[in-house]
């Protein structure tokens, strides 16, 4: 299997729980959780990270976490999109990916290597090549990292420390 | 069995997870979830979809997701009333509702077809045709709206992109 | 058994889903849950309603559902002497209550009736006459309404509704 | 077993749902739970009680749970310093020390009793000497109190009450 390149995720269900909390004057809050951003800085020093979201309401919501609180490339991308925008940028073949979107499964079927976190639709999920036993929100993007260091890098947990506690 | 020409939700507990988050002042959030938007404008194409609600002090917070920003009628309809107020819009055996409170089951048993969110009490469980497997504000209305594409429209999932890609 | 002439609820994780929401500048927020509200108007026919807490900080946010959009009486009293202001309130064997708090055993084993929901302490629970399915914020108290209807007036689920749909 | 004399607890995750709430503003909420602020009121009559947390972007809103209304020490102590942190401040083997965090592994193998809560990861819970039932938020560090009452002090808990009924 190809060791990848890019690890792409989706921002709502991936990194959040999924939910938006709304006001009367609109979408206001989305749910983050724990040890993602902790775990995506290990797997930084291996392959490039980024993150897509179609979510345009909510996008001034997400870039607040991703991009400057934690410091990743953010893009807004339709869901049709999606497989079109990652094929013109890389080859697919080296794109890992996690979804949780009912049209997920148009880029889980596409790329080198496919994640869905436990709360994606159960048809998304049989596009998965790794499925992860936490839902969004809830160390969903940690386990998915610890599982691609392990598989496509060769480091295992206990691994992961001494090596890795420097730049995070 | 009739096919449904419309899909009356309601919102609490179906398109929320029937939350309301409380400040000294008074109700402020609802929690709404993934995919449920992009199912319904995939349905939208085959028959008629419209809310109703009937909480009164978090009908702004309601229509701020379902009108504002999906695009969606929504009214104000007491418990007691749904089903007269339905009555004297449509022949019921021609609409498909979906609800969870304690008293839709009185709409449920009345309706060409009837649908409960995992998370309705199990007495209004006991009298929808269909339940689905998520929970309100995870899914619920999402997984509604493709088994009513299946069910009446003779639409599966892999059929579901290719014809409806263009308008969502 | 005797029938109790009131029900005396705890607020949080019985009306709330017991979880507190802070800010920088402290607690913003409880999360209230659906058909509670319309089961209490149907008990309310039958016997005295009322709510205590011992939530000082969070007072106010409890307020603004119980007392302001509910209309009940809700009184700030200690974990600790709730077993007393009720014995100067009311002869206990008359007493119905409903908590989820590690001390609520204290009450639990001297009132009347005792109702616990799902989300209490196991220790808690082990003193609790009936527990419901659902758990604090999730219809809770709405089963417990039921409960009571059926257990101590002979009104069941469908007779509830005519006879009760008018006062709602 | 050495009788801890200092509890540590990490805050997000242990005394929360591990959950943040983002706005377009950045972090805005966390979301604490009952009956661990009565419990640690409790046990803080036989030990010393503190809290450690790496949120540097959220720390005012877990003081003003932690410190301001609950009336704790709270200090920023990022995941790779925490043992030497707590290395420098006490001899380890008096230490109860309870985390949820990926990296808390690091502290559980090496104090004299360690405590992960129910969401923590497997891959930390590994290393807790005792889980609880209950997760981060719901009550899981009320009955890590109870426990350390139980094991540590010959506490039951129909003991806990008249002895402690005082100072709460």
């Amino acid at each position: 299997m190809t060791q990848p390149k890019v690890f792409i995720l989706d921002v709502d269900g991936v990194m959040t729980t999924g939910h938006f909390l709304y006001s009367a004057e609109g979408k206001q809050f989305k749910i983050f959780g724990p040890d993602d951003s902790d775990a995506l800085s290990m797997l930084s020093g291996y392959l490039e990270i980024r993150f897509i979201s179609s979510d345009k309401r909510g996008f001034k919501i997400s870039e607040s976490r991703i991009s400057r609180d934690m410091g990743y490339r953010l893009d807004l991308v339709s869901s049709f999109e999606r497989l079109q925008w990652i094929s013109e940028r890389y080859s697919p073949e080296v794109v890992a990916y996690m979804g949780d979107g009912f049209y997920d499964h148009l880029v889980l079927k596409n790329v080198g290597y496919s994640i869905a976190p436990s709360n994606a639709s159960s048809y998304t999920k049989s596009f998965a090549q790794y499925i992860t036993d936490s839902s969004g929100g809830n160390r969903a993007v940690c386990e998915a990292c610890i599982h691609l260091l392990a598989k496509f890098f060769n480091l295992n947990r206990t691994q992961l420390l001494p090596k890795l506690s420097k730049p995070i």
